[in-house]
């Protein structure tokens, strides 16, 4: 297409739209407003929500050793390209398969996208267009991937890894992302997630712990009573990490207010940003303070944790708090970071990156408090159990398949040498001089 | 909120106003349209401002040496959160009081955002939602935040720090911002500063000399009547900073134009936007020649710091100029940092980044210019002047209380031995064999 | 301008419009809504471009060598300031000169913007204001220096590759481009390239080749029959960098739609960012695959490469395919860079980065691509040699003319130890152990 040659054609496009205005007879921005405005949301909320898989890439790739960082790179450039494709294959419309049984949609279809040049009298004028809902939705489902691969790192193999992604992105995510946001079971029981601190984050955190029971620890990890400390790589990247995940997230949550075309509802996402904001610095400070108090020094990686404890924790509910309430609530999934991650260590489930205390649970804590807001006690914790019975039960023998099948687990040799090496011959920073 | 049962939801909410569209009755897209836009500007804005943190956690990651990264990261990431929880707490309304002295507001009450689904009938329809408003001003009192944390780098305490940012994001941001933005007096007499080269730039600059000041130099760095180079340690991490800055310089200028639901308006902000890129352009450009001439090579941290100093020049007023104008504006900003960076050191105040170069002097420069076009030079002297002494004299005394009382300095073990391992017990590349 | 005392002079501002509004005289949202939409897509389309200059530096930074990485950053931070600067002396304007003989315009005039505050009576209502039209186009001027960079990265000087960064960016892209999107004798012809597979990546590939045949190969690439590989001397960084590439390719193709503002193009919009998502995941799934069975393990940088070639190859046409020909396309692309990158190296044509065959030649392939959809085979084959012979042809010339008058290359004293220390005294890792 021409850029400024274009405008002749864009003039005549034009024309009829402006004339019929004149007229009061075609759609004039009153219709066809909200639809642009809530279409802009996804395509901005989704970029965001993209970006965010360069932030756990970062985040990541900090956090691992040197030797395993390119494993841990190919590792999240795989994953989400795959779910990409998983989620057009199958995901989407196995997630919103429309009217259903409410427990799983036989509805095996790749998406589609509207035709080109879409007329307003065939679009769905009180929503969005369906290329936005998709590339929206498809940024979730790939967070939920990346969640795992933290959890699992520098021990588990590149393929079987994968596979797992394939069935949790094009299966196990959309199954019982269908039971809420599809309009099944649990959204009819009066269940409430807005942004996915369960269906996205606790999903994510649950198949992190069945893979990391069923990999067991890193080697040397636990030895002899200890727990031996295995520092992250790259503190920097660690930090640009959970900056991006932060920015990120405001696309995550506020997109997920699903409209924007209203004075209620743009005033609703910028109380959303603004909530959000809030979590994730009061979880940052939480984490900082309490660092200092029981250890005497503060702790950069329980901070960005802690960060990211808080955000995780006012997904299930970013828009009804009030500023101080959204404080309250992500001060308490920083705290929750900062108790749980040695917890963790006493029961030797060796979490790479401390994606379950942050993803699974900040994330039961901040389902857990939308019950605050909605009163729906019961609602709230059956979906916390079933999403955790679920994705937990699948996950564990789905690895324990994997681990009987393909093998899951690198050999002791490439463990030690690294995965980069070992699995991959391409060390990430050749160049430089390494200890040990 | 369920995403596609949502659907009736919305249409349920969406059919009145549509209703109410057709009868000519209920607000539309002319009325509530600029609302709208404005508000998504301010969240688009916000946004990248936020994204700013990043750059200056990068810049500042970069340009330390190796033994402080951890802290200075540390450092980065608890400043934004406290300026986040200080800026709801008292400094939003402290700033923005409505009617008052024009001096100092006793308005000490936390930020309320409106109500959820606010109605049109509630809203500012002439402006934009207050969630989004406080959303993009907090990212400006970070903004100036960061500037003292990488002047005051490798030798200042993490908590005396925390404490100054504290009352420099609660109160002293607030208070001179009221002056001007809030309708103080020195928006009365003419003063004009569009986005903050004074307001925000300088402010975090005068509070940076004050503290480089009370400190003192690193160990080491002027001895002998030399200056003693200790160069950064990381510059791709310093020129990523760089780029991030530079992204959300188009957010903290563009979205100072307040407004964008009118031709006029987004127009304008259109016109920032390419004059902002130009004038961080010639900046880069003016420091790459400059250094070459001066030096006989090019020095990548100059150049990077030019372009910060262009764009820091243009924030003043990046509406007026034409594009060449903006491009003799970025350039003298650059100019500027090559020049002053050395007389700095003569000076032997210790800026570890080059922050007071970048952010005051270019940030008087711009403000300076800004009365080529307003022609109220008195207006722009007095109000350079204002934030110079407020600003100077009290975080003065401020460093030099938190010097008696917590100490502001470390030990000098911990200084030579790194910050990182001396006050966190945390390297941030421990698998990397370090030089010395 | 003033924050929050701006209201009263903004409600002042509106009131006329709104008035005008129930009056039925002064122009409503159906008749500037199209225009607002438009110019924020372009704005927020150009931030996204923008944020391709960090990422192709940080590409660039990881995919080099430790000693070469400040030169590279410098490159980059230089090329994109140029770029921006000679794109308002005289690019834009030749690129678009209005009516013109189709194959070069004598306009050399800078670029002007529209004055502040433009009434709705003298904006382009149907499409865009000047302001973000420039800003967006601007930026893609510079990704086609970029990826000159890349490819001649540790060997070229600086001075020299700058000045060819003047030629390409005021004069060969914007004449090359004025041919198709200015209007002329290849629009005419029915020639067709949406977002620039060819007007943009190919002619950097193209004038990356020639620079790379003048310059040859570093020393000791190829020696003895053999190929020496030189791994890149931070895979983070370079994942990082594609990552920002494909986050800004949705502003790149996205933006390329040119309107913004009715039902039929947001959607498109959303379709094209559906697209290219698909197209980049597929690429990077394609060399997954085919280093695994080709050499036995998955290679991490084939694997972004081939992302960014599923990128390339998408960008000539990302709007009319399905999501299934969009993965089709990409993944086609993916295989090009595995089969191509080693066929570059037994040509002893040294592209230190890929960039020729992610742009050139996975360019040449999305823009024959294009034929499928508008059945104009020749139109397409006579653009592609078209811009291959005007761009090879006269880059050749120009760097001949360079390394004649200015010299090219480094010494190899410089080049052995690193165009960092040699040419600009300043390590990028000055701290870190580096070795060899």
């Amino acid at each position: 297409m021409n850029f400024k040659t274009l405008l002749p054609v864009a003039a005549l496009v034009a024309l009829p739209t402006m004339g019929f205005a004149q007229e009061d007879a075609a759609p004039g921005f009153d219709e066809i407003g909200p639809y642009i405005m809530t279409t802009l949301l996804f395509l901005v909320g989704g970029f965001l929500v993209f970006w965010m898989a360069a932030g756990f890439a970062m985040l990541e790739a900090g956090l691992v050793r040197q030797k395993n960082v390119t494993m841990q790179l190919t590792k999240n450039i795989a994953l989400f390209s795959i779910a990409s494709i998983m989620y057009w294959l199958v995901g989407f419309n196995l997630m919103y398969p429309g009217d259903f049984n409410g427990y799983f949609a036989f509805n095996f279809v790749p998406t589609s996208l509207e035709p080109v040049g879409l007329g307003a009298e065939d679009a769905a004028l009180d929503y969005a267009s369906v290329g936005s809902d998709f590339f929206f939705q498809l940024m979730f489902v790939a967070a939920t991937a990346s969640i795992v691969s933290g959890a699992l790192a520098e021990r588990i193999k590149l393929w079987p890894f994968l596979v797992f992604v394939i069935i949790l992105t094009g299966f196990m995510y959309p199954i019982t992302g269908s039971w809420q946001w599809g309009g099944g079971w649990l959204s009819e029981m009066g269940f409430s997630d807005f942004a996915g601190s369960t269906i996205v984050h606790s999903v994510g955190g649950w198949a992190a712990l069945a893979g990391a029971i069923v990999l067991g620890p890193r080697l040397g990890k636990y030895k002899d009573g200890k727990v031996n400390p295995m520092p992250g790589s790259n503190l920097a990247l660690a930090t640009l990490g959970t900056f991006i995940l932060w920015l990120g997230w405001f696309g995550f949550n506020g997109g997920s207010q699903l409209a924007a075309g209203t004075v209620g509802d743009i005033t609703d996402v910028s109380r959303i940003f603004a909530n959000t904001n809030m979590a994730a610095a009061s979880g940052a400070v939480a984490a900082l303070i309490l660092t200092q108090v029981m250890y005497g020094k503060v702790d950069l990686t329980m901070v960005l944790n802690g960060a990211l404890a808080g955000l995780v924790s006012i997904t299930a509910e970013p828009l009804a708090p009030s500023l101080f309430m959204s404080l309250v609530t992500g001060a308490i999934g920083g705290v929750i970071v900062v108790l749980t991650v040695p917890m963790l260590d006493r029961m030797k489930i060796d979490d790479v990156v401390g994606a379950i205390p942050v993803h699974l649970f900040a994330g039961i804590w901040g389902t857990l408090a939308v019950a605050f807001y909605t009163g729906n006690w019961g609602a709230q914790i059956t979906g916390i159990i079933a999403y955790a019975v679920f994705t937990f039960v699948i996950s564990f023998i789905v690895f324990t398949i994997l681990k009987g099948v393909m093998g899951l687990r690198v050999s002791e040799e490439v463990e030690m040498s690294g995965l980069d090496v070992g699995e991959l011959g391409m060390e990430a920073y050749p160049d430089f001089v390494a200890k040990g």
